[in-house]
């Protein structure tokens, strides 16, 4: 039966049936959000019952079809792919727990990320990119810490919805670094400081060369995989079609071995 | 005929005044759109019939001057221009559809770009950049996508004109991304959901990454094909000027066969 | 005399008095925005008046010093120190047009940039930049004129003060290229045609996508002088250090004679 | 005495212990943000006490085990902390001061980076590019400079809180650079100088020109060094593989010399 699940598994056309179901899944999430007649809404019930139990169908070929069963847990899409299939299998009758219900079947359209392995890629390059990023973020947390800090003790009696504690700063700071409407907030706090554009113009100085640093980092750091990349293709061109200083050094030795012989 | 008009559709004087046409049609449309008094409202509707008149006969010269007629078609800026032409004869005298006619007249302008090589050129290349970053694009979208799901599900009660369905949701969702007034619809949401500023920043920060990624790759491509440029034109420079390691060891070898012979 | 005004020009004393007459008036400039008292008006007027009469005197230096008069009026900055100090020297007494005499005389900053090399340096790569973008300039301006003329020819009935005619039409878009508020723009459109959102969708799509290449295109610009640079650097290192591999080409050459010879 | 002092000072467990004490020392300022009930609050002022007792403790031992004194206050980040402890000990008994004091402490969370040598080199690396981009911040200065000696000229009348003086123009230009309601302070000026968009949008292009030239600066700049360092491996990599040319060329000089000898 392994041997038969796994020749399905690398069935083109049921992988495409998969994509097609995993689509329809995403169509159907969509298609909730608009208001629907009770007799289409009964169908999508139907409709995510069949979607949930191929789900349950399709994972469990997959497991099947694996010689080696401690290998499925151990890739990382696999697991990934049990979890949201288990976790929409978890029955919510409970009214207020509904919207939770509709919630998780959301994150079935990531199941579009797991199944097309360019975008697992993407996924994965994308992720791995973040802690070279740490420290600069480190950096940047402290930065505005050190700013929401002195933020909250100066300006909270000026407008404590914007200012009433270290949290609520930082989220106010980090509304002034994407400039929304930052001068308001500015301008508020000049009444009662007038230098307080001190703090928000270097405070805007300091992240912006912050974040202008961390995706200089990033572009530095894809810029040197990709010619790391040219480089190696140049030497492996270079080692097939020419021969190496050391090979002619080696040939001009054997030539003077030879003349030096003769004398 | 044919060769006569070959030699026109070169000649530099004619190529000169399509363009001045182009460019009159160009500010005749612009000239349109501000009060004229009656009098240049008639002008222009017969300057109207002139310049369509006129891109007619030269579309007729250019297809007449090319031998291969076939060919004439498999040109993209060609079909483009006939296109453009065709459209504006279509008689619109409907006073309700004169809106559309008015329009499809300013699509007249984009011939501005098929007449000028370099505005062709560069036109091409933006369009041969966007299937290299399909994928990215898909994974922004189904990050929108689940984004705006989510979005309608919590969002729907509080303001349905920012969140009713999952279209409205993901217009919401680029002009959060745009950084446009996106602080009063989370502030909107906040009252509600207290922790919804997790829904925003974590969007912000994935889309960001995403379109920074996107950018990137657009940057590390066109440097990879300038740098590929160079290296080439470099090689061929090496090969006109320098030989190669390849020649120097059958030298050697030639040498070494001179001197085994002699002993 | 020419003599003596050379050795003068060239003394670094000089120089930097003049700097700092050109600081003073900078900071003269300044001072003039704030609410002064009458006595220190009257210091303002006199001061001008010397700062005036020393531009003067400094361009005659400079102008004599000059071996070759010709030359004088060939460099582009001695044509802006002239014209910035003639312009100053038109007496305007008249209270209407004061405004315009002290709009002109804030230019004199700008012999900060003529003075200092650097700055001089930066500025003609700056304009030199320009150029090389045109056509890409160009490629922008008529996405801006197709989408002004459409944007004028739809909205125009629904707010005139931001679609009223072409040019309106072209600030409003610019403004919304800035992301400034372009959802209220939109918003209001989207009441009457409800699918305006492809209109500004696409707009931002593509000047975005136009931009991002013009960014690029400086980018790779500068990349790749620096580039040529660095690669003229190392031929020139290499040359001076390492036989090319024609030298040793042609000694291997001598030797094969040689041994022909001998046979 | 300063032999034990080293030691304590090398050891992974102390440092580990420094750095949770400036973590809890973060926390309570970030706490502090917060409504506390009196007992609390009480607490919190011991544990001040006792974090202020530890720092002078902590940066004693670290002066007694250099061994050198001197040295000690050569290091910038010794004296940085020494600064930090210094002032924090600074008695601040009035109530109205009470507000400066708090301010001092939250720079006790700059320790962090002091602390972690990673982020000490980040924030080096940060402040040595300032300098190097010396000349363009000085060039967009002047340009801001003269923008708002002009502003303040013809708009103080509109709007004395946006235009009073040359550094409230200063400000409110930075605020059009960011993009942030620039249009609401366009269209006001609009209302009295219909051509005033002309300033608003060549300060844009000029500034933001100028900026995106600071960019590529510190890319470019970053870029070289990263290419400077591959550069140098591989040359260092070839050294040790390869034979340099010269060496060729030597051993073919070897062998000509052998083949005159013998005829």
């Amino acid at each position: 039966m392994q041997h038969h699940f796994e020749r399905l598994k690398a069935n083109k056309l049921f992988e495409l049936f998969v994509i097609s179901v995993i689509l329809v899944s995403a169509l159907l999430i969509g298609a909730k959000t608009y208001p629907l007649p009770p007799k289409v809404v009964t169908a999508t019930v139907v409709l995510d019952y069949l979607i949930t139990l191929f789900f349950v169908v399709e994972i469990s070929i997959r497991f099947i079809a694996e010689a080696n069963k401690k290998l499925f847990f151990k890739s990382f899409w696999n697991v990934f792919d049990s979890l949201i299939v288990l976790v929409s299998l978890v029955p919510i009758e409970n009214s207020e727990l509904a919207v939770i219900g509709r919630l998780i079947r959301v994150f079935r359209v990531l199941r579009m990320v797991s199944i097309i392995p360019e975008l697992r890629i993407l996924l994965t390059s994308l992720v791995k990119a973040l802690p070279q990023l740490g420290y600069v973020m480190l950096l940047m947390f402290i930065i505005f810490y050190i700013y929401a800090a002195i933020g909250s003790t100066l300006f909270e009696t000026i407008n404590p919805e914007l200012w009433g504690d270290i949290a609520i700063s930082m989220l106010t700071l980090f509304r002034v670094m994407t400039f929304e409407d930052w001068t308001d907030v500015m301008y508020e706090t000049m009444q009662v400081y007038s230098l307080s554009w001190i703090y928000f113009l270097s405070f805007i100085f300091l992240s912006a060369f912050a974040f202008l640093n961390m995706v200089i980092g990033i572009v530095v750091n894809v810029m040197e995989q990709e010619h790391a990349k040219v480089r190696q293709e140049d030497q492996l061109a270079a080692g097939t079609q020419e021969p190496s200083l050391r090979e002619l050094q080696q040939q001009l030795d054997e030539i003077k071995q030879l003349l030096k012989h003769k004398t």
